[in-house]
C-alpha cells in the first residue's frame, strides 16, 4: 500500500514563473519519458515479478518516481500558473489554460494525452531491466535539455536532482541485470538459429546525397560476422547456405515448402 | 530511397489456417514490439543520424524490419484468410473480419490501432541505441511466446527465423554502442550531482504477503552505494548532508531557497 | 512524497484462477473508470489546490486509490496467469498473453490501453468535486457488476472491500463539496442569463418506436420551469421574448446582429 | 429521427476574427467537456435508458447540445478562416490551416483528435445523471473562462447563450436525479460494509513545503466518520475490528484467507 | 439547429438477440466507417463549405447518418443486453457488459473508442466529395458483411435499408463532384510538373512467392504513360530527362542545387 | 522484400532553415493525410490483394510512397535542426525539441502521434482504389497548401515534385479502378433496394442566417432521383410506399414487424 507524505522529495524555488518553459515540463510529467511513465513501467514490473529481490529493486524506484512526478507537477504548476489569468500565457498551452484553469493535467508539452502505450512492460524480467535502463537513459538526455532551455536557478536545482537520480536509477537497473548472471545476448529459452544469427543483412546500399556509403565496424565484422549481400537474398533467406541450421535446437521444426495453400482448423469444441 | 523486392526475405508456408493464432501474430505486425515499430524506430533514428557510419546500421536493419514486417503480414494473412466467410473465425477478431475482409491491418491481437507513441526515438545516438537493444530483447520474447502457442510446423519455421533476427540485430545494436567508447553511465553532457548519484533510497519497505522484505543486492549495496532509508527523506533531498554537492560542476547554479512565489515572464519581444 | 509499505492494504486470496474473470477485473486497473484514473484525477487535482484543507483530502483518497490500484492489480494478476502457459487463457486477452507473459498491464479488458483522456480535470475545486462525486458512483456500479459476474468468494472479499471505499469517497467528496457553502447551480463568476436559464427546450417529439412521449416531470415543470417547443425556436433564440435579458449583469455585451463578416485580427506586436 | 433546420439556434456575429481566439474555442468544439462530448454523452444514455420519462429529457438536452455544436463550430470557423491565407494565423493551429484549409475538425485547442474517452455512459440511470451534472459544471467553467479571455462582443454574447444554457441542463438533471428518490449514497444493488464505509484513511500525512497539514472537516469528523491513521492499516484493512462486518448482506461471502495460490478454471464447454 | 422525432426512421425488430452479432454491429455505430464517422465527416464539411448548394446536399446527407446512427444503436443494443446478466454474453465485449451495463457505447467490435481521426475532412469541396464517395463505398462494404454473418431477418431488413443508402449517398456525391465541372485529375490551383506527371515509377520488382510479376495495364502504359524502372531512378529523379520542366507554370521556383547546408530564420518580430 | 538505396528519390536543398515550415511540413510526414499513411494504406492493401496485376501497382506505388516519406523526413529534419540549440525554434514544437532533440517523429504538426486510425483499408479491391483516389486528392491539396506558406524555393522544388507525384497515383488509381469494369455504384454483391435507392431525403431545410435554402442539383433531381420531404419520413421508411420493394433480389428477407422484444441466442456449442 501507499503513504503521502506531504513534504516533497525534493522542495521546489521558482524565482519568476514562465509559462513557456513549463508548458516544456510537461514532458516530464505527462510525457513519453516522463515520470508517471516511469513510475508506472516500474511499479507494475513488480506487481508482476516473481523474483522477491529485485521486485523490491522495482518497487522502490517505482516509488521514488511517483515522488518525482510530484516534483515535476508542482514546478510545472508554478510556471503555468500566470495562464489561468494573462492571455499571452495562456496562448501557449490553451489545453491547460481553458481545459485546466492553469493547472497541470496529465499531459506533454503538445497537449497529448498521456497513455500506456509509452509503457514496455513484458513479465520477462532481464527483458524487463533492458527496457528500463534505455527508459532511464532517455529520461536522463530529457532532462539535460530542460535544463538547457531553463533561465530559473531555482527549477535548474530541481531538474538537477531528478536528472541525478536517473543515472542513480539506471546503475542499479544495470547492476541487477549483470547480478542474473545471463549471456547477454541470450533471451527467453528457445535459442537462435546458429548460423544465421551471425549474418550482417547488407540492406541499405549505394551513395547518400551527402556522400554516406556503407559502413564497416564491430556490429557487422570481425568475430563471427559475415556480411550478406543484398543481392544474395533475392532468392529467399532460405536458400542461403547454412542459414536454417539451427545445430542442436530440440524444437527444430520441418514446415512443407511447397505451398502457401492452407486449411482452416476450426476450434476444438 | 526505396525499392521493393517481390520475393519475400523468407518463404512462408501454413499447413493449416489457424484463425485464433493469426490473431495472435498481429501482435508482430501492428503491435507495440512489432515489425512496423522496429523498422519506424530504426529508420527515422537513421534519418535524424549524424554519424554516417552508425546511420548505415539503422537504415540496413530498419530496412530489414520492412521487410520482416511483409513476412509477418503474409503469414498473418493467411491465417487469418477463413475469417471473410467463417462466422466463428469471424468472431475471434470481427475488426479484421467486418471491417478489413479478412485482411491484415496495422492493429495489434486486441485490435487496437499501432500508434506511433510505441516509438523511442531521441536523437541522441547512444540513448537510441540503448532503446533498440531493448527493443529487439522484447520482440525476441514475443516471438518466442508465439512459436510456444504455434501448432503449424511452417509457421513457426518462419518465426524462427524472424526471432533469430532480433538476436543478431541485439549484437549488432551492442556492438555499435561499444563501439563509441563512452562511460555506461555517462549520458548527454551535464555530469549527475556526485554524491547525490550513489544514494539508493529504500522507498518500499516493510513485509508483503508473500513474505518479501527488504533486499541487498549488488543493485544497493557494495561499491559506492548507500541505502538512505525513507524516514531519513522526510525533510527533502536537500537536508541530506552532501546531497547537493556536485563537486567541480560548472554549470551549478543557486536558487532562492526561501519561498514558492513566483513573479510572471512574459516572453521578450 | 511516497511511501511503499510492501504488505496490502486488503489482502487478496484466489481460489481458482480464472481467465476470464481475470480480464473483465482489468476494466478496474486499466479502464476508464478504474483505480489508475481515479489515483490520478485526485492526486493532481490535490497537487493544483490552493485550499489547504480540501487539498488535504484530495491527497488522501488520491493515495488510498493508489493501494487500490495494487490490489486490484494483484487480484487480476492471480487470475490472469495461466495466460503465460494455457493457450485456452492466453485467446482471452492475447495482448496480454503474448506481449505482457501473462502479467497485467495497464489495460482494459478489451485491450485498450490507459489513457488520461480518461480523466476530469478543471482546476475549479467545486466542479472537480462534482467530478469526482460521479467517478466515485460509477466505480461503484463497475465493482457491483464484477461482484456480480464473480464465482471466487477471495477475489467477492476484495471486490466488497473496494466497492465498500467507493462509497466511502463519494460521502466525502459530497460533504466537502457542500461545506464550500455554494448555491449548487452557480459555477464559477459569472452569472447566467436571467429569463433563459429557465426554460426548457423540447427538442425530441412525437411518439417513439415503443409509444414514448414527451414527458413532464421536475426537470422541465413546476418552479421557474418554462417549456419552449422546437418550434418555437426555428427564428433563433435571440428572438424568443426576454431570452436575452441579463438583468443586473454588469459584464452585458452587445453584438452587432447584422452580420457575419469579419476582419482579421492579428496579435499585436 | 434527426431533422436539421438550416437556422442557427443562436445567431452568432464576429466583429474581428482573431484566429488564437478560434482555436482556444476548438475545445467546446472537439475538446473533451465540449458540445459533441455532451451531446453523445447524452444521446446515447438516451439510446440505453429503459425509463421512459428520462429517456425524453436525455433526448431533448441531447439535440439541444447537436444545436450547441454547431454554434460553436460555426462562430469558431468564422474566427479560424484567416488561417487558409494568413501565414501568421496558420502558425497558430497549423493542422487546421494546412489539413483543414481553415476549416473546422474535430479537435481541441492542441490538435488532439476527439475521442469517444471523454464520454462517461454506465447505463446505470442515477449514475449517468451525476456524470451528466458534473459535465454541465465543467463545460460551464469552460465557456466562462472562454468569455474572459474573448474581446468580440459578438462572440461573448453568443457564449454567454451557451454557458447560460449548461445551467439549464445542470438544473434539469439535478431534478430528474433528486425524482428518482433514492438515498445519494445508495448506487445499485450491493449494499457496502457497513463499519469500513464510515473510515476515513488518513493516508495523506505531515507538513508540507507551504505548511500544509491534516485538516478535518464534515468529509473526515461528525457524523459516523472515525478516522483511521495510515499505521493503523499496515497489518490489512482485513485485521482493522469490525471492517468486514457487512451486518445483515445477504451476499456475504467468505474466502478461505490462508493462501494465494490458486489453480486455474477453465471455460465450462 | 436539430430536432429529434421519437421515431426512428427505420423501425427495427429483433427475432433472436445475438451478442456476438450485436458486437460485429458495433462497428457501425462507434466504428471507423460507421454512422457516426459519416455523420461527422459531412455535417462539419457542410459547416465549413462556402458553396450553399452543395452546403444543402452535405446536411441533408449528414443529418440522414445521425438518423442511420439512431437505428444502428437501438439495433446493437437489442442484440448486446443480454450482457448484463448473462456471463457467456458478457465475455464477447467485457467493455460493454462491466462498463456500460450491456448498453451500446462510441466503441467498435474491439472495444476501441471512436475518434475523429477516422474522419476525412479538408475544406477542399471536391476533395472532400471524393472522400465521401470513397466513404460511402467502405460503409457499403461492411453492411453487407454485416448482412452475410447475420441470422435474424428483422436485422437484416433493416440493414438492407442502411446498406441501400450508401448507394444514395454515393450516388449523390458522385453527381456533386461532376456537377462542379472541373477536370477529374486537377485538384487545388498549382499545376503538376508536365513531364514528371505522366512516369509510373516501377518500384516493385522480380517475381514473387506465388509467381507474381510486374504487371502493365491501363494504369502504366497507354496514353501518355511512360514507365521508368527503378534502376533509372538510382541518381535522383532531378536527373531524369524532363523531369523538372513544369511548362508554362508561372510559380517555378529556383532553388540552389548544390547544398543541404542552410542558416536559420527566425521569426520576424 | 525491401531495398534501400542511400540516395534521395529526389535531392532535397534548404536555402534557410524555417523551424515554423519545418513543423507545418511533419503534416506530410506523420500526418493524417501524409507520406507513411499513404505507403502503410497501399503497401498493405497490396499485401491483401488477390489479383495479382494490381497488387502490383500498389506495391509500386506503396513503395514509391516510403521514398517520399524519407524526402519529407530529411527535408522536415532540415528546417527543424535549429530546435535542438534555440530556444526561439524549440517552442515552436517543443515535443520534437525537448523530446526529439530537434529530430523529426512520426507526429503531426501539432504533435499528435501518428496512429494507424488514419488507414482506409477494406480488401474490397475497388473500395481500396477508391479511397486511394480520394487520399492522392486529399495529398495533393495539403502539399499545394505547404507550398504555400512556404518561403525558400530549394524546399518549393521538392514539394512541386511531391505534389505532381500524387496526382501520377490519383491517375494511376483511376484507371485502374476503371480497369476492373465495374458499374461505379455496385459495391460488393448485395443489391440495395430498387426504389429506395433513389430517393433522396430533404433532411436539412428552412433558411440558414446567411440565407441558404434547400438546393436542387443533378445530386437530387432529375434522372431517378425523388425527393422525400422530411414531414414524409415521420412514420418509419417502412410505410413510404415502395420502399421495400427489393425486387428480384433472391436475398429478400422477411422480419417479423410486431415486436422489439427478443429471445436470446446462446452460442451454438
Amino acid at each position: 500500500m501507499y503513504h503521502h507524505i506531504k513534504k516533497l522529495m525534493y522542495t521546489v524555488n521558482v524565482g519568476i514563473a514562465d509559462p513557456r518553459f513549463g508548458n516544456m515540463l510537461l514532458e516530464q510529467f505527462g510525457g513519453a519519458n516522463g515520470e508517471l511513465a516511469a513510475a508506472m513501467q516500474y511499479s507494475i514490473q513488480g506487481l508482476n515479478c516473481d523474483d522477491p529481490e529485485r521486485k523490491d529493486l522495482l518497487m522502490d524506484i517505482g516509488t521514488e518516481e511517483l515522488s518525482h512526478l510530484e516534483i515535476v507537477g508542482t514546478l510545472a504548476r508554478m510556471h503555468l500558473k500566470p495562464m489561468k489569468t494573462h492571455r499571452d500565457a495562456a496562448e501557449v498551452d490553451p489545453l491547460i489554460a481553458i481545459a485546466g484553469g492553469g493547472g497541470v493535467g496529465l499531459f506533454n508539452s503538445m497537449g497529448d494525452a498521456w497513455t500506456a502505450d509509452y509503457l514496455k512492460i513484458t513479465g520477462e524480467l532481464d527483458v524487463d531491466l533492458r527496457s528500463n535502463i534505455a527508459a532511464e537513459a532517455r529520461a536522463k538526455i530529457v532532462y539535460e535539455r530542460l535544463i538547457d532551455f531553463c533561465d530559473d536557478a531555482g527549477s535548474k536545482d530541481a531538474l538537477q536532482f531528478l536528472m541525478t537520480r536517473e543515472i542513480t536509477h539506471m546503475k542499479a537497473f544495470a547492476a541487477a541485470l549483470e547480478s542474473l548472471g545471463k549471456d547477454p545476448f541470450s533471451i527467453g529459452n528457445i535459442p537462435p538459429t546458429a548460423v544465421l544469427v551471425d549474418q550482417y543483412f547488407n540492406d541499405s546500399t549505394g551513395v547518400g546525397d551527402d556522400g554516406e556509403t556503407d559502413a564497416r565496424g564491430p556490429w557487422n565484422e570481425g568475430g563471427k560476422w559475415k556480411i550478406v549481400e543484398n543481392s544474395k537474398l533475392e532468392h529467399g533467406v532460405e536458400n542461403l547456405e547454412g542459414s536454417n541450421d539451427r545445430g542442436a535446437d530440440p524444437r527444430k521444426v520441418h514446415g512443407a515448402k511447397d505451398s502457401k495453400k492452407s486449411t482452416f482448423k476450426k476450434k476444438s469444441a
